[in-house]
């Protein structure tokens, strides 16, 4: 079917190929993608705007010895697909399939594990470096978004790469769109250097024209002190000058014959190279040209069609922007700050009608925090909403900030838990770890769309000095019991079934499991207690241990790591205070590979059989389920 | 004796005084500060660098109205002074007294408080967006150094502002030199910026002249409109232009004069305005002026003949940094990463002797570890020596690229525990309990410097693969035992003292005191056991619950918080494995004042007494102490 894409086994094969047979097959990569991401769901958009970029990066680069680094990963998939991994793409984001971000475990050509933004220029100067002590000339090529180039992180590792002396390049994807709408001060310089049709046209001409003779070097050496002319008439100093680095750009990303010959160009500068290209997200395809944003990540949807914007589940994500919304109304003091993930975090809706309170900070978790703490020193009521496994880079901000001073901010924590086929580097695990730990914190997770909204009112009311962080689930799984009967109050546990053997603590999505574990309890014979937590930091030990006391067996489960989670917290506060009852601690390990959440649990030990079964073996009644 | 001083007890009185009078003023200010400083220990280097800029902010602005927040925060003793908190100053940094950074407990000018780099421009962006929202037309004002600059937060906030529409001015304090000498991209663009004394003089002599004439509006527009011209000619574009920032700049940092005039036109700006003012570190104070790192931090010391080198005690630090030599002598592979601390982490000497593997990237730890990934996937052996409470910035980067890959980085966590004078920023009480909860982590902690030695060595060794952690104090107390007799081994405690009725458990600094806890208890007539368990994580909780089950009373001795911490997992070990035995966990709160850490210690029941009175009470025989 696909007659050029079928003999691509390695980036070997992609140089033997002529420019035109680079279109083509270009056109069969986004056939391909479009066919196997539609039915595998993933990520789809941003891979169908670099297919140029990373044909022209296999015919430039020798690898696996040069090494690219892609920033945040999920636009990697046309990079799995030309070098040998086209076959399991059927298997993309399944367990135990292909990775939807770079792995080194799946392949040599994979050179360093991404997921989390604004890492690569940190870790291609690692690489580079440790390639001049080892007196090795391979490039290292860090590839990174306009969004990303808003974490600090690669602001830091720019500045500390203009002393590089060789074959280093940072490859700046520039499709004016990250995740959300990029903002900030880089996008507006960028902008301004984008705005230079004139300067590219004719720098572009002129370069095309020069390459049909073969003087190699002298002429490089010609057109960068052209090039340099010409742009500091045009656009003045870039910002990557400033930092030491030689600019290359812009340059039209879809242009793979423009795009080679800028590369080997690149590599023969002395020093740090950026080189600017100008991508379109979902590039040939018209659906996603036309929204990007929809087609970033995608479920499995017809092809031929597009996506339905059929009706869909609410979720956690939008309970939380709804009751933002609602708050905001009655309360002027309330104000959203968000790191460039107002679709994904369900505050779309609050940032269009409440523009003025809405920050959107771009890619940059560290200065939202420390933002947000600005905002609540006088006076304003922040709720800063970001995914669990991106809050985890203001760690040291939330302390610093908003802990040590006891703010009043409020972390909506979307995400929390097992998210699935993102996998290991998006889990949001650590949270309920790293949050207790901090001072003054309080951490609650609710179990339901009504507990989030009783939880985020009781932050927004003032009632409580101090930082809050509330925990969510993607999705919108809910237990079957009601559980908004009663009121929630700081610190006080809901009991949803009150029996007298064993006693299991849980609190959020872990309760629609606590719910189905005692149904297979009651099956063998046994009266489980069932305790949704609600608040687990502070945690109410004299509540836990009046339960204990109770119970033959006390069971904690938590979607989050068991060291420095609530379940030790337990478990501790049981021998501190010398409980004679056993203890089952159940949580997850720190590292979860991708699958389905259904899978992924199981793999865990933490669906319902799984623990029904441990805790049957905890009381000495092995094997009877 | 300070005739201008005396009469100084808030801004409005600075404001009173003519110029010449603040002349006098910043001569009696450095003289106080000098003695004071002298007599206290404090910082002393940076404070007599911001002299005339702290007189020219208080001149300019309406405190506490306008808002000033200074970046780190130990440059604001010349703004305590002149804010009423001259009689506290013998108390300075001392338990209950004046804290060395800014503290809004302490007074009403005091905004927000700082410790930590780089948060100063997101704390003010937030101030300024609220006093936007609540229709306030107060300033705001970062005053950020050179140093801090590099931290990528700084960058985000930057970027940020960008957009902002008024009253907001960041001071850039550039004294061409942080803690340690500043490195990197901005720093080449600073110096760029600073080279230009033509267009410094010139523009200088011009507005001084024009000042003379009150035009107000106009003259400052078209200054601006000159201004710019020039400074296109003269320099180009700057990176802070390129942000949306007006810039203003270079300014004479120590003409009161100048600064007062150019801060009153940024106050017209309508956008964001930076002013780029280049101080002396020490200035006047010659012995400060020469070394400008000598006198960052001091000890008590005589003002007039400065600091003796004398001879010191050998630290941590210092025992770190000499292994680090050893170890590079004989393998090519080791290298060091740091953050702006070479000299305070004992790494000075390797710099020096083995330049081509240190890397100090400057004040950016969040790049700092992703580099270190980077060398590491390369076949390197990447030792990152960073303090504690810092270290906590890199917290994603340790988990998302060192951890989650299984990289064989070794972090030294210098500072780690209590560190005294700082205070609660600065104390290193979060790192056990946030790397015990990462995948694939190992922490240690060493009790003496020859365990210290012993653990850098087994690292070093690639005996083990993945992450080490290796976690040591401030100073250089060692334990009477001799701690070295055992080899270390991965997992395996030392039993230092084998008893039978409490068994406790400690490590690290810890062990100093767990002697003398034992000391005490045998005086009770008690025969504690005292084990130094050496690898916190993962815990050998067959070990911890083998020697539970032959004692009364387990303790667990651990200078960092409780939540997350060791003492946490090993009372959970005793619960989840039914160990019937008292179990008391001693650790800290995550707030610690500052203070000398014996008074510290004292204050959160950490010392050899509390601890063993907490211990008799356990055992029923409270009072017996």
């Amino acid at each position: 079917m696909f007659h050029l894409l079928d003999r691509i086994s390695c980036p070997e094969d992609v140089k033997k190929l002529n420019i035109e047979e680079t279109h083509v097959l270009a056109e069969e990569i986004r056939a391909f993608l479009i066919d196997s991401v539609s039915k595998t769901g993933g990520h789809l958009a941003s891979n169908l705007g670099v297919v140029e970029l990373t044909i022209a990066l296999l015919r430039a680069f020798d690898l696996p010895e040069d090494k690219i680094v892609w920033d945040v990963g999920h636009q990697s998939y046309v990079y799995k697909l030309l070098t040998g991994r086209r076959d399991k793409f059927s298997t993309l984001r399944k367990y135990g399939g292909l990775a939807g971000f770079p792995k080194t475990c799946e392949s040599e050509f994979d050179c360093f594990n991404t997921g989390h933004s604004s890492t690569s220029i940190s870790a291609a100067l690692g690489i580079a470096k440790a390639n001049i002590l080892k007196g090795s000339d391979a490039h290292t090529v860090a590839v990174i978004g306009d969004g990303a180039l808003s974490g600090g992180m690669a602001t830091e590792a720019l500045c500390d790469a203009g002393n590089l002396k060789k074959n280093f390049i940072v490859v700046l994807n520039d499709n004016n769109m990250s995740i959300s709408k990029s903002v900030g001060g880089f996008t507006k310089h960028l902008t301004k250097l984008r705005s230079v049709p004139a300067y590219f046209t004719f720098k572009s001409r002129i370069e095309r024209e020069l390459s049909r003779f073969s003087w190699g070097d002298k002429i490089a050496l010609f057109l960068k002190k052209f090039k340099d002319l010409v742009k500091h008439i045009l656009v003045g100093n870039t910002v990557f000058d400033d930092m030491g680095f030689t600019y290359f750009g812009p340059v039209d990303g879809h242009d793979v014959e423009m795009l080679t010959l800028i590369l080997n160009r690149a590599k023969l500068v002395r020093g740090p190279v950026l080189l600017h290209v100008i991508t379109k997200k979902g590039k040939g395809y018209k659906f996603a040209e036309k929204h990007p944003a929809v087609y970033h990540g995608v479920s499995t949807f017809e092809a031929s069609v597009g996506i339905s914007s059929g009706k869909r589940h609410t979720t956690y994500s939008r309970i939380a922007g709804n009751t933002l919304c609602a708050l905001a109304e009655r309360d002027n003091n309330i104000c959203v700050v968000t790191a460039a993930m107002s679709a994904g975090t369900g505050t779309d809706e609050f940032a269009e009608r409440f523009s003025r309170k809405f920050f959107d900070v771009a890619i940059a978790e560290q200065h939202a925090v420390t933002f947000a703490a600005g905002l609540a020193i006088s006076g304003l009521k922040p709720f800063v909403v970001i995914y669990s496994s991106f809050l985890q880079r203001a760690y040291d901000q939330i302390l610093h900030d908003v802990c040590l001073q006891n703010l009043n901010v409020t972390f909506c924590i979307d995400r929390a838990g097992i998210v699935g086929e993102d996998g290991e580097t998006h889990h949001g695990l650590f949270d309920i770890a790293y949050m207790s730990a901090m001072p003054n914190m309080t951490v609650l997770a609710p179990a339901s769309f009504a507990e989030l909204e009783q939880m985020m009112r009781f932050a927004a009311s003032g009632a409580h000095q101090g930082p809050i962080a509330i925990r969510y689930p993607r999705g919108y799984l809910q237990p079957e019991t009601k559980t908004d009967v009663s009121p929630f109050v700081l610190g006080i546990p809901h009991t949803v079934r009150q029996g007298k053997d064993v006693c299991i603590f849980c609190a959020g999505l872990m309760l629609t499991i606590g719910e189905k574990v005692c149904a297979l309890l009651k099956e063998h014979g046994l009266n489980p207690t069932l305790v949704n937590l609600r608040t687990l930091f502070p945690l109410n030990t004299e509540f836990v241990t009046h339960m204990a006391k109770k119970h033959k067996l006390v069971v904690t489960l938590e979607d989050g790591v068991v060291k420095g989670g609530f379940g030790e917290s337990v478990a501790a506060a049981l021998a501190e205070r010398e409980v004679a009852c056993k203890c089952l601690v159940k949580g997850y390990a720190p590292v979860v590979p991708h699958g389905s959440p259904k899978e992924l649990k199981k793999l865990c030990r933490m669906d319902e059989h799984s623990i029904a079964e441990d805790i049957l073996e905890k009381l000495n009644r092995k094997g009877e389920i």
